[in-house]
C-alpha cells in the first residue's frame, strides 16, 4: 500500500498515528505530495483525489482512497480486529458521532481559518485560496470563533470521560489530537479553563503512536 | 428507539430512507421538533443533541445519537448485514469517502446556502444564523457555487458508476439523493448537462424506500 501524503501534516498524521496503533507502518510507501507549491492542486494529483488533499491511500489493486475516515476504515478492518472504529452498533454509531463533530467543529474549521485568515502555506498555495473574495480573512476568523467554541465543547466531553468517544480510545480521539496539533502550528491556544482538555491531551501525547511523531510540528515557510 | 426529526426534510429523510432500506420502520417512534419555531435550538434539545440539529437516535438504554453517518451505521450494523455502510474493508473504505464528499459539497454545502442567503426557515430561526454577520449572504453564496460544483462531480462518478460508491447502492447514494432533495426546495436546478446525475435521481425516486416519501418536499414558511 502507499500513502500519498507529508510529513508533520495534522491530516497525514492523523492517518499515521492510525498505521503505528494498528502495527502497519511496515506495510506502507509514503509518496511526499509538495503542499507548499501546490502539487495538490494539479491535474496529476486531481486524478487521484478531486478534492486536492492529501492523505491519500493507494490500495495494492489500485484503488485510490482519500478521507481520513474512510482510510481508518479500511486500515481497522483488514485484521477483523476494529479497535478504532467501533466493533458493536452503539460503538461504531457513538464514534462516528464524535468523529463528525470532531471533523466539523475542529480539524475543518481550524484548516479553513487557517487557509484565509492567516498566511497559511504561502503565495504558491493562497491563489487555491479564494483570493478574490474581500472577505475571506473575516470568513477564516468565523470559523477560528467556531473552533473555540469546539474545544469547549470537546473539554466539557473530556470531563466526564476518559475519551473523546467515551471510555476507549478511538479514532475520534485522533482527530481531535490532530486539530490540536493544526492550532499550536497556527498560533491558537487551548483555553485555560479547557482543563479536561489539556489533561487529555498530555495524555494523549505520551501514547506511542502519538510520542513518536509528537515532535513534528507544521514547518511553515517564513512569514 | 425514538427518532426526534421533522418530515419533510432532508436530513431527516436519509434516515427515514434507511429506515425503509432496513424494513425498521415498525420499530420507530416519532417524536416530531419543531424547527420553524428553533425547538432544536433550545436547552431541552441541545441536551440531547449540542450541535442542535435534526435527526436523533435514541436507544432503547437512552443512548442519543446524532448525525446521519453515526445513525445509519447503527441501524445498518444492527442485524449484522451491513448493506448500505459496507462489508469489506474496501467497501467501506469506497463508501466513508464518497459518504464524507456528499456531506461536504453537497448536504452541507446546500445547508449553509439556504440558512444563509435566503429567508431559509423564516424569521424565528434566522437569529440563530450569525444575523449580526454583513456578510452572511456573500457566505451562502460561495457555499452555492461549491454545491454546483459538487453536482458536476457527482454527475462526472456517476457517468462510469451506476451507483455513488460504485455498482452497488449504499448510504452515499442517499446523502446525494436528499442533498438534491433539500436544492429543489431551496430553487436550485441541476444543470441540464448533468445529465447521469438526472438520470440517477429519476432511478433513485423509484426505489420503494424513497417513493413512498418522494412526495414530501420541504413546507417553507411564505417569503
Ligand atoms: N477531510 C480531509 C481533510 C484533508 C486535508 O484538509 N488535508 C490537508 C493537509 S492537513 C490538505 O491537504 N490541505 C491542503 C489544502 O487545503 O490546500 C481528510 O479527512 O482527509
Ligand atoms: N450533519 C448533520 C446535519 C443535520 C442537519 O443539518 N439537519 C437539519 C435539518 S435537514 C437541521 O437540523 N437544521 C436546523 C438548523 O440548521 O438550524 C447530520 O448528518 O445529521
Amino acid at each position: 500500500m502507499k500513502i500519498y501524503d507529508i510529513s508533520g501534516f495534522p491530516n497525514p498524521a492523523r492517518i499515521r498515528i492510525v498505521l503505528a496503533e494498528k502495527g502497519l507502518d511496515a506495510q506502507i510507501e509514503f509518496v511526499k505530495v509538495d503542499l507548499f507549491a501546490a502539487e495538490h492542486k494539479q491535474d496529476a494529483f486531481l486524478a487521484i483525489n478531486p478534492t486536492g488533499t492529501v492523505p491519500v491511500l493507494e490500495l495494492d489493486d489500485g484503488t485510490f482512497i482519500s478521507e481520513c475516515v474512510a482510510i481508518t476504515e479500511y486500515l481497522d478492518n483488514l485484521d477483523g480486529n476494529p479497535t478504532l472504529t467501533g466493533k458493536t452498533p452503539k460503538q461504531k454509531a457513538v464514534i462516528h458521532m464524535m468523529q463528525k463533530r470532531a471533523d466539523d467543529q475542529l480539524i475543518d474549521a481550524i484548516g479553513i481559518y487557517f487557509h484565509h485568515a492567516t498566511p497559511g502555506l504561502g503565495a504558491r498555495l493562497e491563489a487555491y485560496k479564494s483570493p478574490e473574495w474581500a472577505h475571506r480573512k473575516e470568513w477564516g476568523e468565523r470559523y477560528l470563533e467556531k473552533f473555540v467554541r469546539g474545544m469547549q465543547y470537546f473539554d466539557s466531553v473530556l470531563k466526564s470521560n476518559a475519551h473523546v468517544a467515551g471510555n476507549d480510545f478511538s479514532m475520534a480521539d485522533i482527530t481531535v489530537y490532530a486539530a490540536l496539533m493544526h492550532a499550536g502550528a497556527a498560533g491558537v491556544v487551548i483555553p485555560d479553563d479547557c482543563t479536561a482538555l489539556l489533561a487529555w491531551q498530555a495524555k494523549m501525547s505520551e501514547r506511542p503512536s502519538v510520542k513518536n511523531r509528537s515532535g513534528q510540528v507544521m514547518a511553515l515557510p517564513a512569514a
